[in-house]
């Protein structure tokens, strides 16, 4: 099974483009080919009206219930940065951020800080606050996470982050069963302060007339739900190719194997033809490998429908080797993981097409992959979370229930 | 956003009319207009397979489950007579009806009355039954509501109505804790006859030879669900113009500006320029404008196929008189809250046809309004619930999950 989900790619008609979509104003070949030769429709993938986040719209692909495996976007962070959270921790974002004497946040991101984070989250990272272990792990720039390991935490606890200058907050526990993590929150900023004020590498930021990383800012705290791994939900050995850090985490935390492409950035500059072939590669040791391009959401954002064509044509040649080689038993998901429409410029709650070919797929007569053809195909209107079941139905792996 | 709902429109194919329905026998330009420039689909208004009704459906329309919302027509009717309903209260249709001396039903109705119960009414409202409230107002001709305020009232309690001539029911109370309610219910009714009986108004309907409204009987208790507003739920300013009685309830119930427009009868005659123009007017106050016209449900229930259609065309004039005026942003939403076949002459469990155009809306190949052209439109097959979402996801006002 190969599913390739092209980041924010399904649109609205475009008023100043002859009411096309990009999808129909584009050249694609490859994926009206996996269109034409297969089963389409088109997907909900949270629920109809809901505006999908990257974070949620990948949970429900992967076939969990967003509802109930997402709490925030701390654990997912955690996991892209390639810690390993369990059952009962608490994550949070974190910003190093410059703090002056009376505890008042100058710069939110210390300047957005280039180098120097791996040295000072070694220094916080590991150590205990009463009987909970305190993990953290520098990001990109100014970014790292901070993961609580111990009894009793609960991820219902406001920001010490003020998300803008001023005084560092106390966090709060929202409910009684919370206070005991909100204290250890509080004690790890106040912490985070003493140790990294006196730090060489913000010494010599001090030298180079440099604001100081001199403060952690936890934010976006969140637990895991019940999360049963991809592979034991459904019997498949998983590979991820992606380029984003979000994207990774939350194949990491559903038990991906995340491959390093290099050349593989989750930008417009991604090299489409090294993830192509990372993909094809894992095919050989994998069951299911998930590949998402992250680039028509990047020109949706930027409201370039001109741009959002280009991208689309340029998944579209990768695509085309890729099929090239494809066995024809291998199940090809074609698909979005939310809409991006560039008369947006942010994501919408319209549905994503979604194509299925190869393995036992059926085959209507839907002839082109874009937003209003496959919407009369033979899969109808689905949910984000019925689409993994569906897929491995008819790649035959799917479970009888009864007899 | 404008929500045109063409109460009981959805039909089957008829057999005497060359197997066409009523919208594919119509000449509806407008409607038509709204298909082709939209995304079209069907809606199961509840569920596939359950007859809504039409206080069940608008629920739904409005985006509530009516399994959660709904518990009986008593609030509705109350609310739509008027009075407050708030959470905890309960409340009843009620019936003036005419009791001989042994407290034995002679006439359900008393006669249809026609006038006076204002008076008989306020005779009755504003008194206490130990702590609780009793808060009463007549209806059209023999109707009424009944609404109960104070601690610890249930709504599992029988009618006191014995729905035919006969001895006055004891109410029961379903449950342990609606024993209070059924008290009082039974107190009320005890109340009503000894006020009511001796009334002026009764004096003189005796002189006349008519029978007397010398009692109320309640039945379908019901109390409201956790209903939050749809300002609230929306982040929008609702307006709603109907003239049926229970339609203006629900629309008051969820938070709705109900306007009165002279003409709006809710009947065959109603003035549909008069109601067009007010829904175009409101638009200028309002996020969100619903409007219910009951025609069509009349001549359904009534199985005259011929007059459908011609509601159907003067729908569609006053529609294409709205359109004119109307900006490209306005998401427009035409559907049915239920079929009505002429066939049947009533409600039945036939999925709706729904259209969106205008604002962000995606454009599919539907050219026809009509049960059966819709059903391959890129909306696919929607539920009753879902409709609200994602008219608000068209109209950029949709809520974004996760990041």
């Amino acid at each position: 099974m190969l599913m390739i989900v092209c980041d924010g790619m399904s649109d609205r008609p475009a008023k100043d483009f002859d009411r096309k979509t990009p999808l129909q104003a584009a050249r694609k070949p490859a994926m009206d080919a996996v269109a034409r030769h297969g089963v389409n429709g088109v997907m909900d993938v949270i629920a109809p009206g809901v505006v999908p986040g990257s974070d949620t719209a990948h949970l429900a692909l992967f076939g969990y219930d967003p509802y109930k495996a997402y709490s925030g976007r701390g654990p997912i962070e955690a996991a892209g940065a390639g810690l390993e959270v369990r059952k009962g921790d608490v994550a949070f974002r974190c910003n190093f951020a410059t703090v002056d004497k009376s505890m008042s946040v100058t710069d939110r991101r210390a300047g957005r800080i280039k180098s120097g984070t791996a040295e000072l989250a070694k220094a916080l990272s590991g150590r205990k606050i009463g009987d909970v272990q305190v993990m953290f792990k520098e990001g990109s720039e100014h970014r790292g996470v901070l993961l609580l390991r111990g009894p009793g935490l609960d991820p219902r606890v406001t920001d010490a982050d003020p998300h803008h200058e001023g005084k560092v907050l106390e966090s709060k526990g929202l409910v009684p069963e919370a206070e005991k993590t909100a204290r250890v929150v509080n004690e790890f900023v106040r912490m985070s302060h003493v140790v990294l004020d006196k730090s060489p590498v913000n010494k010599d930021r001090r030298a180079e007339g440099l604001p100081p990383a001199n403060i952690v800012l936890p934010r976006g705290a969140g637990s895991l739900g019940e999360l049963e791994p991809m592979p034991r939900m459904y019997g498949v050995k998983c590979a991820a190719v992606a380029g984003v850090t979000l994207v990774r985490g939350i194949c990491r935390m559903v038990g991906m194997d995340v491959l390093d492409v290099p050349g593989a950035t989750g930008g417009l500059d991604t090299d489409y033809k090294a993830k192509g072939d990372a993909a094809m590669r894992a095919l050989d040791s994998h069951d299911f490998v998930f590949m998402n391009v992250k680039a028509c959401d990047v020109a949706g954002h930027d409201g370039d429908f001109r741009l959002k064509v280009q991208v689309i044509e340029s998944i579209d040649s990768m695509l085309e080797g890729m099929l090239r080689d494809l066995h024809e038993d291998v199940v090809v998901v074609l698909t979005a993981d939310h809409s991006t429409p560039v008369s947006v410029r942010d994501h919408s709650a319209d549905p994503v097409p979604v194509a299925i070919s190869g393995g036992g797929a059926r085959i209507d007569h839907v002839k082109e992959f874009d937003e209003m053809s496959v919407a009369s195909g033979a899969l109808g209107r689905i949910r984000g979370k019925d689409l993994m079941p569906t897929v491995m139905g008819v790649a035959d792996r799917a479970k009888k229930f009864g007899a």
